[in-house]
């Protein structure tokens, strides 16, 4: 059996094996650290003693053969000496010593191995090897692999933690990393914002349990309220896609996926020889998945922490509160930039709270209470309150100097500030809106601001950051909705033999690109219809074929040395006569002939020109990381000036479609301008749902590109299309 | 004698008063506050507090009719009892006592007022009435007028805090503000992070001294290093354009302005009674005068900071080094996000910094000490040196655990990196290089972070933020030396009578749009080329007119009264014969007559089709805050569907022309995509050049529309032009 990608599926990809595992692996009865050390910041050295001070409560064995007591404890040669069976192995051996440690815990029982030892398929052959032995000695009991070359784990529930840092809080995070370095980094992080986790993974190389695993795993543990992940490179982002949309379902991902950039790729492959691959489809199979894409560490943490806090809203209509306009025209313009809606309210909703506001100041949105709440913040309560009632509405942003006025105005307002914290957390209690409170105070030791915190609304100094993370809040929880109401997409493959047939004969005559011909018979056997068309072998054909086909006529050239047609002269255009037909048959075979060989040339292919209409670009690449994708724009300057296309991942929901066609800038050439009427959406959509089915269908396909698509009001007529195989 | 936008010039514009009336506005000896008052928390008590409290040195006299003590001070009936020259008066009295209050400072001898009062301009025509009057009374001496619906002023040198906040710490950055609610926000900011300021100007209504006086002001004064300023609606905008490009020779500017969303302007709008106005000018306005823009206030002191603090870089080529991959990566995707370039390092200097990293650790860029640096910080020290020392690099980055070695290694590796610190600081000293930490160990108190916070070098928590002010530090000093070596752009005013009659014709005319014959005249006598033409009046004119201009020929109507020709069917193209031009003369004539009478047709305009080419838009509008504003683009889907234009104020440097065409996103149409030639850059920028002439030396015009210009190989045509007058 094969995956999409075409790659082997091992034991751990079954479904409910590696869940089950995982939960082993999570969760385990005893622990054994192969390759235990005593040698002070030894990473073996270091991965014990957080093991033994970290609180496990289950059995511990340390294995070093040259050792008989390590940490005050019993050291044993061998694992196969310990006597007992053993739930999970932590590996820290010589690379040359790799297989035999896995092999001896599979002897004893494990149900999972995390290996931390380096040196293996990240640099090069040799190692892959060692990989490869691991695997096969694994899958003989079904043993989840964690690994090899990373830094180790850590499980809240199990209070284990592996990973060789200094004591870690419990709390609702759990981290994917595919760096330790990181990891370093996001636990020092947490411990100076005092935040916990739950599960923290080290993918390494993983080669046997991969992300996707994870994160089905992490979907359904009710310890886990927000999965962070750092990522460098990308396997199998096709079932990634699918795992996550999964998750999505039930709890918010939130991504750092390095390698924007060159020098980004750079530094991420020379790291860890992941490759980082095409950001734009990276980006696109993200947004298709519903992971929240953040760009550093600090925004990893605010986001996890917003997420975790924070209830979600319905829209991303957002409410500004403050008591002067500067405040307000600054949230208002971050609001904006960051995608969210910042409505004027209806005439009904001003009327509640104008009596809450200074004569004349503005309830429209951003609200200005412009002086009255400095000597009385009660207005905020009120003034949130009619936004929180309101269905106009679905966050609440207060901007300015709330938790400050009593240093401004007066000792005494102190006490109305504090209450006034007590009735907007009641109120984020009631409507269950995201209420954000922005203030120049934020760091200090203010115990208003602390009411807030403590019933975790997010209290933020950053304007810039505080609009951030309402609008991610608010962008995911539409996603979420969508993603939950979602129908398929469907991946299952459907067999074609007629299709393999096609294959099967480019395949004995050795070639890779198919006849236009065959594409097109491809094309119409998944039921898209194309402009009629004859094929002409030779001079003699020219009246029969001319006589089934209305002019004027296109003809182009076919061969399957010859891809770039137009280039080779292999197309006449707007011919009017069987005269010209004629002509034309002629000059394009001679043109080929330059090229290749008369029996190489199978002919011409006529078929009637195509009215006018907007020229698009649909096609299907297979990505490294991702598998299909299927690509969208616009024909002429659109792609080739503007590069203005977008990606979806194969299989595509309806949604997708919808939204990878609404995402190109230039799509209002096709809902109409300049009183032109809007083009045929459903046609183009059904040809793109057709070719993700395609690409699902068969992997044997490397490659195709229907350009152009000429798009009129009522229908879209395929002029070109192309398919080429994978190398055999 | 008028402006460039036509309004008056009153004695604070001309050059020279305004500077010597503002140092006696920062440096007065004697200081008046009318209106002063001892009641709590009122606007006139809390300045004349801050004032008394605040350590000014020169004399104060309080005014208030009422008191004839205030603050334990003798009071003033009238600021006329004093019975001594004042320097310097604050006024804070109702609306109807105003212009009297401004009387008597001026009988005074007071070189400034700064009226805090509100309920002026902003508030309708009244207010405006007041405000002439009071323009009246300073100008009989050249009094400096500041506000009204000012919040205050604060100048360092003087001790003098009118601003009514608690006390300011002295320091070099400057503020303008258009609102008193920011300045208290930015006043607050300041304390947390210990910053001080220079001078602090609240703008109000500005009707007297404005934002050019004051940055014109602060760039001479060396008590100021930066100018941040937080805008809303903007004024003469045109001459804020020139004198913020004087005074970035000297020292950076920061702006925070809003009004970038609808919702922003509103908010605006409703708080200052200003005109957000089109952000896409604002922008473009601010990118030509080299203004760093941000969008929050938490940016603004990042960026005070930075570049009060660091060594501007000579490009924007940075050198990333870390501890891990992890960091790097994320660094370097950051570094490119915000248009910094991460080259390559040349094999020479790579050798240089391997003897400093573990065998086989990238030394490319970014460059990773992987391992080495946590236990001997001094390899940062090295791998830093030849960074300073190479000319590919123009500034560095350091990201990672700096700082936190000690905790994550061993407490000894704390000298360690203490000697590291004192050593980078050396470096930067040396080699005038802007050097940045991001160290997630930013905000705690260790000293080694320390020794480099003394010593200005950021150390900053969010590798976002830190990114983003390396950023600007090196575009801000690549575009400083960009506008030093700029020469001109010529601003002056040219009188041309002939084109001046044209005017007077329409106007006897009582035409606001100039005839396609007009508007070709005075294009052409701006020295601009196009294509040959000949009005033809009536059918007999028709045979001597072909005569003159090669076939293929276009026609168009001439007609005041039909401005978009193409609707009113007065176009013809390809004419080939003498017949169909006949013919197609009468169809015009024809046309037109449906739109209006016949004597108002005054015929049409033949020239010769124009050869295939690239469409461009070349325009002219007067902005209502930037007054003459050129526009460019590509034609077709890329201004009607892409709205991919830019704008540059009038006057334009050349290298205003070159980035204005380079900034378009459809550029690359113009140098040659698919194997095409590029078109003729010289003259598009020729056309623009003198498009911005046309703007400087007519004011009559309001518009001007060249649309489409044709570009060829090695000329360009303008095919149609437009130009409209301003209202008589």
């Amino acid at each position: 059996m094969k995956t999409l990608n075409g790659e082997p599926l091992n034991l751990y990809k079954k479904r409910g094996i590696m869940d089950r595992s995982l939960e082993h692996v999570f969760n385990p009865q005893s622990v054994a650290v192969i390759g235990a050390s005593e040698v002070p910041g030894k990473a073996s050295e270091r991965r014990t003693r957080s093991l033994l001070e970290g609180g496990y409560e289950g059995d511990v064995y340390l294995v070093n053969p040259k050792r008989s007591e390590l940490f005050g404890r019993k050291a044993y040669p061998n694992i196969t000496d310990v006597g007992q069976e053993v739930d999970l192995a932590m590996i820290v051996v010589a690379p040359r010593f790799l297989v035999s440690a896995v092999a001896a815990s599979v002897k004893m029982g494990v149900k999972g191995v995390i290996i931390i030892t380096a040196g293996m398929g990240e640099t090069g052959e040799e190692g892959k090897k060692i990989e490869t032995e691991i695997l096969n000695e694994a899958a003989k009991t079904g043993v989840c692999v964690i690994g090899p070359n990373c830094s180790g784990m850590f499980s809240a529930s199990a209070n284990m933690n592996l990973l060789g840092v200094p004591r870690l809080e419990k709390g609702p995070i759990s981290v994917l990393a595919q760096s330790g370095n990181v990891i370093d980094s996001l636990t020092h992080y947490a411990r100076m914002r005092g935040l916990g986790f739950s599960k923290i993974i080290s993918l390494g190389n993983a080669i046997g349990a991969s992300f996707p695993d994870y994160i089905t795993y992490l979907k359904d543990d009710s310890e886990t309220k927000v999965i962070i992940t750092y990522l460098e490179g990308i396997k199998d982002g096709n079932r990634l896609v699918r795992s996550v949309r999964e998750t999505i379902k039930n709890k918010p991902i939130i991504a750092l996926k390095v390698g924007r950039s060159a020098a980004g790729a750079r530094a991420a492959a020379s790291h860890t020889g992941s490759l980082a691959g095409d950001d734009l489809i990276v980006d696109a199979a993200f947004r298709q998945a519903g992971i929240v894409r953040v760009a550093n560490i600090d925004e990893l943490f605010d986001m996890a922490e917003v997420f975790c806090n924070c209830p979600l809203p319905q829209g991303n209509r957002v409410a500004i509160l403050s008591e002067g306009g500067g405040d307000n025209s600054i949230a208002a313009d971050n609001a904006e930039i960051h995608g969210m809606e910042v409505p004027v309210l209806s005439q009904e909703t001003q009327e509640k709270i104008k009596p809450f506001l200074l004569q004349g100041m503005p309830a429209s949105n951003p609200i200005d209470y412009g002086g009255t709440a400095e000597e009385n913040p009660h207005m905020i309560t009120e003034c949130a309150k009619v936004c929180m009632e309101s269905d106009e509405v679905d966050g609440i942003y207060i901007t300015g100097f709330f938790g400050g006025f009593k240093d401004i105005i007066a000792p005494h307002v102190a006490e109305l500030e504090e209450q006034t914290s007590r009735d907007l957390v009641e109120l984020v209690k009631q409507f269950k809106k995201p209420l954000f409170v922005h203030t120049s105070f934020a760091r200090g030791a203010i115990k208003s601001l602390d009411i807030l915190k403590r019933a975790s609304i997010p209290v933020m100094e950053s304007s810039q950051r505080s609009s951030q993370c309402l609008s991610a809040l608010m962008k995911f929880s539409i996603n979420q909705k969508k993603i939950r109401q979602m129908k398929g997409p469907e991946a299952r493959m459907k067999e074609r033999p007629e299709v393999r047939e096609v294959f099967a004969k480019a395949r004995r005559e050795k070639r890779a690109n198919l006849l236009e011909t065959e594409s097109r018979d491809i094309l119409e056997r998944y039921g898209l219809s194309l402009p009629a068309a004859a094929l002409i072998c030779g001079v003699d054909e020219v009246s029969e074929a001319t006589g089934k086909i209305p002019y004027p006529l296109a003809m182009k050239v076919v061969c399957p040395d010859i891809i770039h047609k137009s280039d080779a002269g292999g197309i006449k255009l707007d011919l009017k006569t069987e005269e010209q037909v004629r002509q034309a048959f002629e000059e394009i075979v001679a043109n080929a002939c330059k090229f290749t060989t008369r029996n190489r040339v199978m002919g011409t292919l006529i078929s009637s020109m195509v009215a006018d209409g907007q020229e698009c670009i649909i096609g299907m690449i297979r990505d490294p990381q991702f598998g299909p994708v299927i690509m969208f724009g616009l024909g002429g300057i659109f792609v080739e000036v503007l590069k203005d296309v977008s990606f979806r991942v194969a299989p595509l929901a309806d949604e997708d479609i919808g939204e990878m066609i609404k995402e190109i800038k230039g799509c209002n050439v096709l809902t109409g301008i300049r009183g032109e009427k809007p083009k045929d959406m459903d046609a183009i959509k059904s040809i793109i749902a057709t070719l993700s089915e395609i690409a699902i269908d068969n992997p044997e396909i490397k490659e195709i590109d229907l350009n152009p698509v000429i798009v009129h009001e009522k229908c879209a007529s395929i002029v070109d299309s192309r398919m080429i195989l994978k190398d055999a």
